[in-house]
């Protein structure tokens, strides 16, 4: 079988057995899988320096890749252990305190999640120090040997993803300002806006400015409600709302990018725009 | 073909070009071969460290591994090289110093073993210095690469190989006497006991003497047990018991080295000291 | 397909993220192809030292490996980025600055030399402080992954290449004293001396000590032109003087090595010997 590469950083240094343990760890289970070391001298328990490093090394890295990211100053608490799937196809694994965000940003978003809690993939016994052995190595070499991601665990709402901030909806003189979370291979763009935020009936009219200004926009319960090329809003199937043009692409026609911002505005019945 | 994996530990460091050199003569011999570097950063000379290392390691490599291990403060002279087949099918390779011993014995035991003195398997010329190069390396390619062991040199006698004994718990003036046999880059002390040796349960209170008299110290399950810069005595990845600081170095706040004596005694409950 | 070994000397360290970028780059253009990390701590900018140390290494690696020589305090000057293959198979990329040159002597001399100017082949975009990312990484995986020399950029004269002093000829007590810079695989020495420096006819003879004494040498313009088991000096096509043997080799006859010394004197007519 044809191993994913695995891009490895930690914050284990080189002068232990660390490093070199995850690597066993990960040849019983994914024999052949190519390791990329990033760096294992990120500062200890900076996740922040990790998770710029981790960002930047995205645009160099095979699009299968594997991301193995282990900074982790809550082990033993009840930080949660994550693995994504993302747009492009990269996976990551590791903890869920913000390390993984930026990557995960610059690989287009998250189209998958799941808390690492099944035990069948774990290393045993799982000790209450080091989960880069016994939780997120395993986890890693098990994508790279092509196990399905739910497999790993129970699914996770990405919302609940430290320093993605996924969730949010703000005000800015007078209108709504949300951001781009991910983008489909539809070219759809999910929003940082749950339905309960938008508190609008079905049918309700919208003003939205991408950047370029307003254009009308539609919310609707299904793609199928709007017209064909029409710009839309509307819910998927996480409850969660998206921009999107019926038999087309928002990202596309609108130029999006994940983290851009998306400012929107109800028509009032009788307003006829700014 | 199909080559082993082999699991490289040395006392060579990354800042020279030992290591790379050694790699160069496995890849002409056994092309394709993974290596999985344990840590080259094994205090130089310390067979006892590097066994232990090494020993741990074991139950995390995949089962054909071969074990490359050079802590060799005896190149040149008249220690034996050797290379051992183990019960479980996994081979190692190294000095005859008992950097081998403890991971043979985790290994299940030596089924065979020789003398690396068949120098058609050499790197010529054979260097005085450096048999990591010209010796050893192409011993465990060769190996990687299905050589039979018997090749390699002359049987050796399975009871004449060097062993040594990195565990023990002693017991001084009704005080258990350990040993620090690591310390970690964030400061941890790793004992020369094991957690089934401490026979407490967690939470119970001891007095520590690192050498300037007697401190509190708390066994506990986890680091995140402790307080923001308690001392604790805390298992391992290991299973072995660590002195260590939440968030801080017990290294540097006791100025701990590794071979300093610890005593350690268990305060009874209604004990308020010494 | 199968890749060549990539052995990576540089002076990046393992601290940050340089290495494993690079790495990552390479995985994308050659998957699977071996990386021998040789050292990533030469002494920052200390071009000599690691000339040194690559020379070694090549005496250790397998025939068909790619060199990636990265100690570049040019980087982002007009110092010229090269690749070079040598006349035993292995290839070498790395900075025009000496790092190379002794190395390309110990693997028998360039064959063939180009600068890595076709940006086809190059990372986009190309940062001007990181061409080991953007310029050699790429290269060294495009060449490990079989793409022809030729592709990577435009011909560069060997004799231009920083610290193989490949051009010059000296004068010692009134002879010419030239060094063998190359020697092909049917035994000929290329010589540090074109063409145009030896000013003498087709048919001239000569005296040629090559450390033994005095031997007859003749020039003429092809090999042909010589008796089989002759020794001859002879322009080759790129109008440099190789001393050869038609239908015989000068480098076993003579015990030639690359990095001698040859002297070479004109004989007068009637001149009849030493």
């Amino acid at each position: 079988m044809l191993m994913k590469p695995v891009c490895f950083l930690s914050d284990f240094g080189l002068s232990d057995d660390f490093v070199g343990t995850c690597k066993g760890v990960m040849a019983r289970i994914a024999p052949g899988a190519p390791i990329i070391d990033l760096t294992h001298d990120v500062p200890g328990f900076d996740a922040s320096v990790g998770a710029e490093i981790l960002k930047h090394a995205v645009g160099y890295m095979p699009s299968d890749t594997v991301y193995l990211a282990v900074v982790d100053p809550g082990v033993g608490t009840q930080r949660r252990a994550l693995a994504l799937r993302t747009e492009g196809g990269a996976y990551l694994v590791g903890p869920d305190n913000g390390l993984l965000a930026p990557a995960v940003v610059a690989l287009g978003g998250v189209v998958e999640a799941v808390s690492l809690n099944n035990s069948r993939y774990h290393v045993h016994p799982v000790s209450n120090t080091f989960h880069g052995r016994d939780i997120f190595a395993p986890a890693a070499a098990y994508l790279a040997s092509e196990t399905e991601l739910s497999a790993l665990g129970d699914p996770v709402d990405m919302a609940d993803i430290e320093g993605l901030n996924l969730s949010g909806v703000g005000v800015e003189d007078g209108r709504l300002s949300v951001r781009v979370i991910s983008l489909d291979r539809y070219g759809n763009a999910r929003l940082s806006m749950m339905q309960e935020e938008l508190r609008l009936p079905y049918g309700s009219s919208l003003k939205v400015d991408t950047g370029d200004g307003d254009m009308p926009v539609k919310y609707v319960d299904t793609f199928g409600s709007a017209d064909t090329g029409e710009l839309m809003l509307v819910p998927d199937s996480h409850w969660r709302i998206s921009l999107a043009i019926n038999k087309g692409s928002a990202k596309n026609a609108l130029a999006l990018e994940v983290g851009d911002t998306i400012r929107l505005e109800p028509v009032e019945p009788g307003d006829h725009g700014a």
